[in-house]
């Protein structure tokens, strides 16, 4: 297919080379910063603009990744080119490009993004949703050459997956960081925690999480979990983060 | 070495696998339980034991796995066969040992185990602490024939390795499954976010979490949130701890 991508962050960088890979041609990739433009048409062998009025209706399908509240922006602006339009978010109902358009869709990849790293979109599972059933074919078979994961998943389902996400990625992530600065402070290597980390995660790929909790707070030693409280005195952020979830554990643990 | 496994839980049953498949001897394995001391032992090859009378003598140390709060009645019970005593605990000071033999020590391994789960030890940091050099020097040389990351942590280190755990492993597996119950309830299947995790764990074994950081509260975007949190209405729950970890992160991000 051809494919103009509009914005230039992780997400368009990510399924920009994903697309390419697979044979898809970027014809163009739009950046309202001229040099996030450049950077990435050249990686996708495309033509970066940063006008909107130099967008070329010469494609198959605009795909629009970039921050949520210009999605709408985008969409009036692209509605006409009269081509399919979907976007990439995971909080944004389809509705916000049917206003604009009737060959509306969405492309979510439920996965974490970072400059810094690779991602194999093979295992990324896709979210597709669509105006049409036939856009609806059209971007089932295009996610297919990307990721082995496409699921049909309705706004309203995403909005939970794009929630649930904060708690199986953001909010973990942030538990990382705080367990790397107790260590820190402790003169205490992050590189004694990483294999833990690992292996937390893949616990769950074969088993759900409450199969596989272990801890204190679910074994509601109350001995460990006063002597925890104890090392964090002072620090009142974690002090009320290991109660909170401690509390909730146990709570779990008696149902 | 020929070893003695106290105990028939999580810990004893990967660590002993692992000295076995290292070629050391398990001679013999006590739990009170006799059906638990049976299992254990005959995958060991090891003499089970049910009576603390029936201890041989006839090792070269003693390995103590039980919950923290019977260690010290195991080490009381020990000391009559002179014989070096380690525990496994990453709650437990070396002092509690200390006190009936001056041959004590800690094997700890900083991993969660799970009786259905199989663990490669050699990726898990086990971390060394003796009374004595010599002892030192025996654990840690023990220690290098089952892991690739032995360490030297002293009982004060030890607990905060402890804490940080909880935060790194135990908290996280928790949100994992408030994540699987929201998906739950909308008749959405984990196997969604399952990738999602393996990445944000992934992430982690080479940079720092907060150099990976991503998600709604480190932008600080208010809008995101704010349909997050009328998402979980009625979850008096997950929305403190959704209000708690935002906030955090927050806070980070200023930082």
């Amino acid at each position: 297919m051809q494919i103009t991508l509009i914005g230039s962050g992780n997400v368009a960088t990510h399924l920009g080379a994903a697309l390419k890979n697979a044979g898809h041609q970027i014809v163009q990739v739009y950046s309202r910063n001229a040099g996030h433009a450049a950077l990435l048409a050249y990686h996708l062998k495309a033509e970066a603009i940063s006008n909107l009025n130099d967008i070329s209706s010469n494609t198959d399908l605009f795909i629009i990744s970039v921050k949520d509240d210009v999605i709408a922006d985008m969409a009036s602006l692209l509605a006409i080119h009269q081509k399919p339009i979907v976007h990439t978010s995971g909080a944004t109902p389809l509705a916000v490009l049917q206003q604009y358009t009737a060959e509306a869709g969405v492309f979510y990849p439920l996965q974490t993004f970072s400059r810094t790293k690779e991602v194999n979109l093979k295992t990324v599972p896709l979210c597709i949703e669509a105006t049409s059933e036939g856009l609806d074919g059209i971007l089932q078979q295009l996610a297919s050459t990307i990721s082995n994961n496409v699921y049909s998943v309705n706004s309203e389902q995403r909005k939970i997956l794009h929630l649930a996400a904060v708690f199986a990625c953001n909010f973990p992530n942030y538990l990382y960081r705080a367990s790397q600065q107790l260590l820190a402070q402790h003169q205490l290597d992050f590189n004694m925690l990483r294999p833990l980390i690992s292996e937390t995660a893949d616990k769950v790929q074969q088993h759900l999480p409450a199969e596989v909790q272990t801890g204190p707070a679910i074994r509601n030693d109350e001995k460990t979990m006063t002597a925890h409280l104890a090392l964090l005195s002072g620090n009142d952020e974690l002090t009320a983060i290991y109660n909170l979830l401690s509390q909730a554990i146990i709570k779990m643990g008696k149902a």
